[in-house]
């Protein structure tokens, strides 16, 4: 008989794939309304900014009925969890199946875990998502309470962007996202997008210390550090560029936005070309591996400066938080760097090729929906066949691009490198 | 008695500022005429395009009279010839007083090349570049012979052209650059184009195979190999972009010149938006090291594909042409790459800041700047005071930049790396 082999970094993929053809199918269902009508290619759209949680739009989202609304916000919960908890579902899903020497390495797939936390992890991922989601809810549902809507209407409105912005997925069903809310929404979502953008590495390693008497990780440590530096420094980089016609607050909410999540509080297409600019450079940086956010990473950013700024000094070794870092790992985090360089590239020239934007609008859109951002200068609703096409590969790339690089790689690596003494960061 | 000590890396940058310095005054003499005037910042920014090879522009060559253009003539060749015997010179003027454990590290400066070879080097890279010169002002003089320029002017014409091209300046005595130009005029500029961009690493190494018995290094394969990759692609993707409004010829010309030379025969600015990004991807990359083109040069980006196709396919060693590259020449090529987009990052912000163009043509410029490539979609006259600065820092920084860094992290190495088993690439 014939058996078809799945390899575990496959799984990921197509666990995905299925989710988007579901989400598909779903959002055609006859009972999912949407005042414009919705044609398959843009159902197709909507699931995969949906289960990607991106929040590139070609149709508005206000613009579905309830079960619309309902199925996007199930697809961006399933979407989210499915990556936090990818490291310890796949392990689950090969345990019975694998040699003890296969289990061993499979083991190490996350760098940092092992089998037997995988378990720990995916109940501690799930329960975090939902206390943090629930005391979301409560302060967007009393925000909106607040702005004037009716106590139904704020509670639905309230789990739709918790649930949205903790999973740094950007839909909104408002039509220009969270622009004109007051500071409480603006506050709130703001907490939900860094907590949502942190990783479960960092969430379980945080939640071990205190339970336990773990350690803090370096991992976790540049997490942090990093997510706080390029936070503040895109607050006040934003704030000058924009001349003080925007607000600190606004600042501060678009610089932690634009990383991942893709809400909006200001008009995007109404920036300064310079702050445009930087918003690129932002999503290419992205959030933290094992997140719901997308780009690059923290991590390996985090490690791309350090390393140039070592090997400028003319230091032989890479050392983060007195710790030597393996070259190998260094030449990892290159990498991955590089890949999504070549795929930023290949999509830029493909959208330019067969868009007809400009150069400004293409480059935002593609690194946009590379890093699973979600914000768009305003291209995304006129895309044709070949531009919706484009950006929805984008979308699924970079929402299984790096973690599935990094599994693969892991599952390559040769058992020798088990003993590496140094101390390893997680990239992808 | 104060006595200033200079680095040996210093003495590099000190050297193209004074040429640069000397080049301005030189520019301002009462002798020196020009159509329109010239004013002390445009004489700057010419003085540093032609010192820096970039070609770039504020005020027309064509308007300079004889001794102007003389001028340029002489700024270019120094500029290159100047580069392209960095490390001979360098280490003829370190000599006398060095002790020998100093002298020894320095011996090392350019990873491959020893004290002994140095003064050899300086002399076959003259005859080099005075041989292909004298070579291509015969060609090129008969060219616009043809083109029924009167033999004086031919030859005149020649010899500018020759030496502008060779030492990959893009400064043409026309105003349109090459655009209508013969066959003949534009096989022998993309002659002359790719045999100065090759580096003087290349030359000597090849020369010596004749000469002597030595073998072909790693390195001269890496160049040659990638140089011919990269025009090759580049002709296909330029003609396929154009679809056929753009004859082979001129697409192979524009693959040529665009890495670096910065020569024209087509209108830049009327190319798709498309090509024109893809000329910003190959200037990026550039030309090779020790040559008179910039970019991140073509070792980098070798070591760069190879480094991410061998670390994606699980491998602990990097194997190029059966030699094992040693990690950390790895990660310096990382860290040269970084360094350059950081500054292409800066100084993009800047001109966007500063100048009042669209993300296309500042990207464009400032790529083109960074690269001492001297290709522009029209900006450069335009440019206000900041302008001009900002892109007579780039062409400053992207000429002296990478070798600098280069030379400056060979005198930090410890001597006990000198024991290193792998053969070393040379990046800058
Ligand atoms: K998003
Ligand atoms: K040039």
């Amino acid at each position: 008989m014939f058996k078809f082999k799945i390899n575990p970094w496959m799984y990921l993929f197509i666990t995905f794939a299925l989710f988007i053809i579901a989400g598909t199918f779903l959002l055609k269902m006859p009972f999912v309304k949407h005042t414009e009508g919705l044609s398959y290619i843009d159902a197709l759209f909507t699931a995969t900014s949906a289960v990607c949680v991106t929040g590139l739009i070609v149709v508005d989202t206000s613009g579905f009925n309830f079960w619309g609304q309902f199925f996007i916000m199930l697809m961006m919960q399933v979407g989210a969890i499915g990556i936090m908890t990818l490291t310890s579902s796949l392990l689950l899903f090969l345990r019975g199946e694998l040699d003890f020497s296969r289990k061993f390495m499979v083991a190490k797939i996350s760098d940092s875990l092992n089998i037997q936390e995988a378990e720990k992890v995916l109940v501690i991922v799930v329960i975090y998502t939902f206390v943090m989601e629930f005391v979301g809810f409560l302060a967007l549902s009393y925000g909106f309470f607040l702005d004037g809507f009716a106590l139904k209407d704020a509670a639905y409105y309230g789990l739709f962007h918790a649930v949205s912005a903790f999973c740094n997925a950007g839909f909104s069903t408002f039509d220009s996202s969270l622009i004109g809310s007051n500071s409480i929404v603006k506050v709130t979502t703001m907490f939900l997008i860094v907590f949502g953008g942190l990783g479960f590495y960092v969430i379980y390693n945080i939640f071990m210390t205190f339970v336990s008497n773990e350690r803090i990780k370096v991992h976790t440590k540049i997490v942090v550090y990093t997510t706080f530096a390029l936070i503040i420094a895109g607050t006040l980089l934003i704030f000058m560029l924009e001349k003080g016609t925007m607000s600190i607050l606004d600042s501060f909410f678009q610089s932690i936005t634009t990383r991942t999540a893709g809400f909006n509080t200001v008009e995007i297409g109404g920036l300064h070309i310079v702050t445009k600019f930087l918003m690129i450079v932002l999503m290419i940086i992205g959030a933290s591996p094992g997140s719901t956010g997308g780009g690059i990473k923290t991590t390996a950013f985090y490690i791309a400066v350090v390393s140039m700024y070592s090997i400028l000094r003319g230091n032989k070794r890479i050392v983060i938080f007195n710790r030597n870092i393996a070259l190998i790992n260094i030449l990892k985090a290159y990498a991955l760097i590089s890949m999504y360089i070549f795929f930023l590239v290949i999509a830029t020239l493909l959208l330019l090729y067969f868009g007809d934007f400009t150069f400004m609008d293409t480059l935002f859109e593609v690194t946009s929906a590379l890093g699973t951002v979600g914000l768009s200068l305003g291209i995304t609703a006129k895309l044709g066949i070949f531009g919706k096409l484009i950006i929805t590969a984008c979308m699924f790339l970079g929402r299984i691009g790096p973690a599935t690089l990094i599994t693969m790689l892991l599952l390559k690596e040769k058992t020798s490198k088990l003993s590496y003494p140094e101390e390893k960061i997680i990239l992808g």
